[in-house]
């Protein structure tokens, strides 16, 4: 079974920045649990969303702000796409890398983040590209980026 | 946060046959788990994937064979890709049609689903594209899609 | 793996009503999804927690009442307490029966339940126990069974 | 909401040594996902299971051995019995600490563990007990600890 993770060759639909533009970019290790796993003995290809969401939590809190902050000041954020592509897959037990990244800072209600998962040996196993919107909590209308993640953000998209 | 529902306007990356050609179709009712919906008072993004799964088993059930005798024969069919639009959200208890559309026969080791998912308003909630391959369990390598299951399919290819 | 079923022979701790005393019961049908699965090609024993609960649902969506109503009226029902045991995995695809019984009508903010699991050929799989509480949505605190929820079930305890 | 976090006072059927007993002990630390919340803003019930796994595994490894080699050694371990006691809700975003106590050093097939979930400020929010057996992963039959694992215990149960 182990084979199945050369079948991709490329990602298409994912370009990320590979010069020296300025990004927001941030890693997290999870354990894959016994239960993302299924009878393929791999982990179960809808549970990378919440290897994901984990990645985009932890890469803002890195910023010294949380998403359960921003909930907290009123804004949710709905996902609103999720595309994935499954290289190689990921086993019981494995120590992943999941990166998160931000290439454009937001400049309305839309924001979109960059996933890759990485394995110990440094393959890669997955890609994913994440869009959210920012909305207002009360009245579930599309709303601008909140002031404090912004002012986290903006440092790091300056030349 | 009802009105998140509509953020989005048209699932771009999802152009099904709309003419007379010939395709095979299916339809399934999914009804929303409390423990699917998330802390937003919605179903968890990361979950449709099982509801898409769900409606495939169904489709393929309906042909008079199941994945689990596919699996039984020796084909594996691990996703490869997964894309969704959530266009509006699903609620708790809500009464879920997942549709599943096939619109090419597959001529080598690739299939690819396309799905709808909408409420009991038949109001179209997300869209989703799912790119599987057949996959030789014992090998672990691409294999062409079981003669058991091309025979099922084939007539719904036919003009 | 097959085998691992009859490793345990008796649930001691649900003693459900053998006789003809009155009480409220109902089943519900599951099948059981791939996602669900865990790399010991069984079902992941949390899960069964998710089969209780849509049960649970269903029994009382045939009293003419559903769990979301309840919300709704302002009543949660939080998990207090859940007992499982496991005695014959569940497989992919399964057919499952999940029963339900409400043995006694509740006389305070306490409600419990019995579960059954069986699989297609009529073996059952696994048992649970399920207590949950009455709480008032707006203050957190306990509360008695609504009214709508008691009229329903109250025929049921008749003699 | 945060109320019903007192609405049980204790958890009866845990009776966990006190004293100076030997016993083998381990605790890690679980952040909660999006995912794992539902609409009543809490962790759903039945994610609990998954805590107590990942406490489970992460003991192991303490011990310098891993329930991915046991596996890979022809045993498995299938859940047999969970209990839980929910005292308290855990939130989003919470980061739980998750004990787990092992009393008694398996005699033959069986192993009981003890689980205790508390949040950051230390209030105990949940207790489990969870039954496994070791089972020969070929022939489907209960077996003994594997003597990799019992030789990593045995120094814990020595007065």
């Amino acid at each position: 079974m182990e084979g199945f993770g050369d079948l991709l060759k490329i990602p298409e639909f994912l370009h990320f920045k590979t010069g020296n533009s300025p990004m927001f970019e941030s890693s997290t290790q999870i354990r894959v649990r016994y239960a993302e796993t299924d009878q393929m003995d791999v982990v179960y290809h809808g549970n990378y969303a919440q290897y994901f969401e984990v990645a985009r939590a932890e890469a803002i809190r890195e910023l010294g702000f949380t998403y359960k902050d921003m909930e907290a000041l009123g804004t949710y954020m709905p996902i609103i796409e999720l595309q994935c592509k499954f290289l190689r897959p990921a086993h019981y037990d494995d120590l992943l890398t999941v990166k998160v990244m931000l290439e454009e800072l937001p400049i309305d209600h839309r924001i979109e983040f960059g996933h890759e998962v990485y394995n110990e040996s440094g393959r890669l196993l997955a890609t994913g590209l994440v869009v959210l919107y920012f909305m207002d909590a009360t009245t579930g209308r599309k709303s601008a980026m909140p002031k404090e993640l912004h002012d986290k953000l903006f440092p790091y998209f300056q030349q």
